[in-house]
């Protein structure tokens, strides 16, 4: 995205992610917020609501999940399995088909490698990418255990709004360009149907919606829209006007070129 | 729900619970499917998805959360808090104000209650309703730690659709009906304005819309809608007749009493 010359800032959490951006400590966060397996990574969508920070690129990953534990470890000695609750739901087939794995979350893929390769213990394996085996000497038992090889994680590339237009964001020309929006819709009857008349009259595709309840408003919710298309295009603005007229708290959240495996 | 007569079968995991309606050892499962703090529960969105059972009733919770560990511990003595990740969810203001506390997830919070008793540590504690306190002789450090008063679960009653009509579901009288209905929309521009048209002409509100991702196909997801109204209503079944001609594999989770905290 950045180029080689991009110095990376890793963070224990995502919370911590949005902090160092928001504290100018980094100028961009790397968010996962949906897998094609897993489905939405809920913490960034929250983390996208109680921060305002802007999308300025997408990056689509394939991603191959391992299983992984020290040299030598066979898969039957090993009986609890750390990773990332979104990673361990890629691989739900393979832990359904293994019932002898105990299953437990770590705050991240390949800080659980970390762990399981400081431990020393035989029966702790820990389920990640490739790269984190090789950076902890550790040693792959399994590979390609996610349920499905279309498995693919999109991540959006968040900014300050203050030093967006400054960033070095290039993406390959050609690239289409896509739109993220965050709104509140009242409950009425046909609220989210009239929301949405703007981007079907003029043929513009949506590619995804999420909601996440609002606290202290039970069974009302914020809606993530993700269409085709940029902000400043005609069609696309119109839309967005008519959005504005039927919602409430209408955020644009940005523009972006649209990412590709 | 089915009154004070009712036998209770426990399960480990929700999986199990719907395993135990479809072999038939269970007439019933209550499964929670959304909080108004934390959200969709996905893995009951899946479990939806992947069995044929019918909804038959719905159970709105009022849900107060508690910090439980051994008698005599203080807070300043725990390090670790157990509960199921839902639970947590509910809870992470409290947990934001107190980062001295290490979060772990467990499969459900009464158990997270019952591990940290029987365990006998005095730097563990669990979050779970406040009759697991008292099942397991342990004891309240912090009650209502949930992050907003205003936190309610909602749970499906489910059932074998061969035997959903044999079932005493009763409910007061009076009671407004809904319906949840699941289906997969093509990726074309207006295909989700275009399925909701009949339910917005009809003036019937929506009262949730969830989606999951379709393994294998990135990108497109199955639908969850919940609506007020019987199937049995006239306008109701004209908005699903359209919703049928407008969406894929349409399938009418179940019309049932509204349930109400």
């Amino acid at each position: 995205m950045f180029g080689r010359g991009v110095v990376t800032l890793p963070q224990r959490s995502f919370d911590d992610m949005f902090v160092a951006v928001i504290a100018g400590a980094a100028d961009c966060a790397m968010a996962p917020i949906e897998n094609t397996l897993a489905g939405p990574v809920i913490r960034n969508y929250d983390l996208l609501l109680e921060h305002e920070l802007t999308i300025v690129g997408e990056v689509v990953l394939r991603v191959v999940q391992n299983l992984i534990a020290l040299p030598g470890v066979t898969l039957a000695e090993v009986k609890r399995v750390y990773s990332h609750p979104v990673a361990l739901e890629q691989c739900k087939r393979f832990l359904a088909a293994h019932p002898h794995l105990e299953v437990a979350s770590a705050s991240d893929t390949a800080g659980a490698v970390k762990m399981v390769a400081h431990r020393g213990r035989r029966d702790e394996a820990a389920i990640a990418g490739a790269t984190a085996a090789e950076a902890y000497g550790a040693h792959i038992l399994a590979g390609g255990i996610e349920s499905n090889t279309r498995n693919f994680t999109r991540f959006l590339v968040l900014a300050r709004p203050d030093r967006a237009a400054a960033l070095p964001v290039t993406a390959e020309p050609g690239r289409e360009r896509k739109t993220s929006v965050l709104f509140h819709l009242a409950r009425r009857p046909g609220a989210l149907y009239r929301s949405l008349a703007g981007f079907a009259e003029a043929d513009i595709d949506l590619t995804k919606i999420e909601s996440r309840p609002i606290e202290g408003r039970p069974w009302e919710y914020s809606f993530f829209v993700d269409f085709m298309g940029d902000r400043t295009d005609p069609p696309v603005a119109r839309a967005l006007a008519h959005l504005a007229a039927h919602t409430e708290n209408l955020r644009i959240l940005g523009s972006y070129a649209k990412g590709e495996p």
